[in-house]
């Protein structure tokens, strides 16, 4: 599984949770996690969530993580939502360490009752997709929520911490696919 | 899925690892979480970790879990290790609001480099698998380990807290799945 | 899983066999059966059994089904046929209770030689979708099928007996699903 | 699919449930269905619905039917249990079309409150197992459950309407899941 | 599994890859193998490999063979493309008894390096395509890779002869496909 | 997937086939090849092909071949069936770039008539095995089947080449399954 970040701004605007978006933007191969900063303003026509149908899902400036999975065929939704849920709690682990002390309420992230993140998953028959956004400032936010982002969590959050943590939340959710499928291999069945 | 909380002390010798073990002892019928306080002492003919065989694995006082799930079929041990990944996180997060602080290193949990934790998934054809085992105390532990028990990382700690984190973690998890499975049911896939 | 009658009349156009379409017509979420009473009148381009092609589907007035499985992951159609095939001995069960003797034949029903029904099952990556539509009469059915509505069958059936019948398969569907689930839950496998 | 009636009685004792057992008796090689007529008496240890476990299973003349399939792999209950409803659907409406109208519950047909059958179904990874038997009388069967047999159902009943009806439900059932198979050719998924 | 050659020439242009195109183009119900000679150009917005995009994909005379599988459900792409590879040894051991020797590198076979075939396999959710075509001539061929036709390695090859490796090639993929299934129910699992 | 070649002689007695023998036996975790030089003799018990019982499997001299995937979960025996024949096809080409010309029927390989292997594949639910032997000499082998062995074949093919050969057997398929993996990864699915 391999882990790119890509350093130029990108609009996370939903088109980048189709399957193959990596390969085809990216020529990244195979299974990956993608992370930039960027801001986020999904179209409406592309919102695979069905209870968002309507909403607005925006913010200026995020952290943004696309993984893909070709692992399993064909690819399920079920298992994807798993790999998704074990992501979050990577994801609130890590800020745990910076200090950053959040909720997770299925796969949301909150800070001190304030929304940090928004997530999906999703599948086409070959490939598993999970996009997470955490907002770095809550700018830009839709005003009807309660939302926060990592500055506003913890001010003095300067930007290489933010790559590293970028870094960190990637690479460790790699070596957790990697240690399930290693577990495997060292298991009776009955 | 069913909770239920074993109230009489039970010893953990490995056989309530195999399938059907909740029906077969408590006709518990379906998916089930089975949670009790007591000791743990693997027969070696039991050990299901082909990398723990020759091992001593015990405990004379743990908080342990059994989890069974039949909604999958055929079972599959790599959903199985995903699902008890999402439990050890539950577990260090429920431990960690009671100011218990752990770190995660795939299915175990460490308290200052210390041992709180063993765990272990598995399936049959029809079903999955999880013994969750924490240590209350680090007595009885195997002596060429760095254990910890519970009453050694917070001293304060009584048995009906004890009691509630039983039951708030397996609630959690229950809730959990019961999350995933409704995010299935609202997301458009490709 | 959930039924839902609905009271309104409803044409069946074809759209209904498509995913989400429960949630998204009537926020109904999960597993679902979904009852009314209506003509039908297939879009050309909405028709999803090949061999209808360039075939009229008709009838001024029927008892509509439509069911939406999301408990297997990936949704297959092979079981999909199995639970339609189900359904549809449920149809003939109920049927039959009422004195009305029909015959099956694979996914039809018939009553003294005439077709008194029209189904079909299909699937995306992550849902089961079947529809069954029984004709109350047989008014509006393509000219060049020997058609039969239940009223034919049965000339004293009222719209209370329609109803009940309705609500009776739905439910009786419902309880043969569950349990299956239960019966994997008591069974050894090898 | 092959049939293969077994002429020579045989006692059912629970190891025809076994995966390979058509193979490895009667070189039937393959998904098959073998039915034949002799006593039951199922060995303790050869149950395998664990709700079964201690009580008598047995009866002195009966249809037996054992069902195997190859065509799904990895093979599952859940689908299994599906095909064993279908199977006993078929059976009461041959029986019906014989004029002894029975209730269906689970896999059980009835006769005016009596029970008439027995079957279970399990898999290993690589088949599917049906058992049906079905009482040709009610002699030999326990004393602490109301059954009946066929000759106490239709009391004209003779050994070649017995045979017959034993050759049709095995027709039908492979007619069904041909049909099934069938009808997924000619669907479009979504 | 049926197999039919298709007498008349027909052009290749990447929309007999498409699902069901076997039954809406030629009333070929089910799993089957379709055969022809004809040209190939795939238009762009045909092309399934996303690493082609861009590419010219073309040649004037070629054996095509279509194949579609119904047999596993849900389809899925990783065991189409191991019964690809399968399809292409056959080829490979086909002209090997006609003296023409190729080398195999994944799904491309090369006489004396030059590109003989093309091929591609893909899946949705029911069924299982794979595309191969083999030049006959390199006319039309691209002109910036290296490519050989048949009768490029075979001077004396006539045109029943290439009809004859047609129909075999055909033949001992369903032989295999069928062995494959046979062995399956002869072969003790764990 | 690791190759390990295990430079003393083993004999195959039929334990090897069963699943986590690498790693009880050499510590070789996850999915593998491993290959040795050695006899084989089959105990009975250990046959696991039901249509080989009663039969003597013996050689005194040949290549081994011990294949184990993790990478499919739940392992099936399709899957693994598919891919012991693409295994056989890369074992003919390697021995024809040597100038032995074999006929490969199902999984074995014959030359000019003689049988030249056994092979046979199984799974548990957890992991896929396939063996697969090829005589060295045709000393030890069944009197009563025509066998032929690799120096019978190819009279001066030395031992260096038949180390050769077994590793560059094993590379050619860990490399074929890289390819069919990396082809998924390519290609759009419907």
């Amino acid at each position: 599984m391999e882990y790119k970040k890509i350093e130029e701004p990108l609009l996370y605007d939903g088109s980048q949770i189709q399957p193959f978006w990596a390969f085809k933007e990216f020529k990244v191969k195979g299974s990956s996690i993608l992370a930039w900063h960027g801001p986020m303003e999904i179209e409406a026509e592309k919102i695979i969530d069905y209870e968002d149908i309507g909403l607005e899902i925006k913010s200026s400036e995020m952290v943004h993580f696309i993984i893909e999975h070709f692992d399993i065929q064909p690819a399920d939704i079920r298992t994807c939502y798993h790999r998704q849920r074990l992501f979050v709690t990577i994801v609130k682990d890590v800020l745990g360490e910076l200090g950053i002390g959040t909720n997770r309420e299925g796969d949301d992230l909150y800070f001190e009752g304030n929304k940090l993140s928004v997530s999906i998953a999703t599948c086409s028959n070959s490939s598993m997709k999970i996009h997470f956004g955490m907002n770095i400032t809550n700018k830009g936010t839709p005003i009807d929520v309660d939302t926060i982002g990592l500055l506003e969590c913890k001010k003095d959050l300067d930007n290489s911490q933010i790559n590293e943590l970028t870094n960190k939340i990637s690479q460790n959710y790699i070596n957790e696919i990697e240690s399930i499928e290693e577990d495997i291999t060292k298991t009776k069945v009955f």
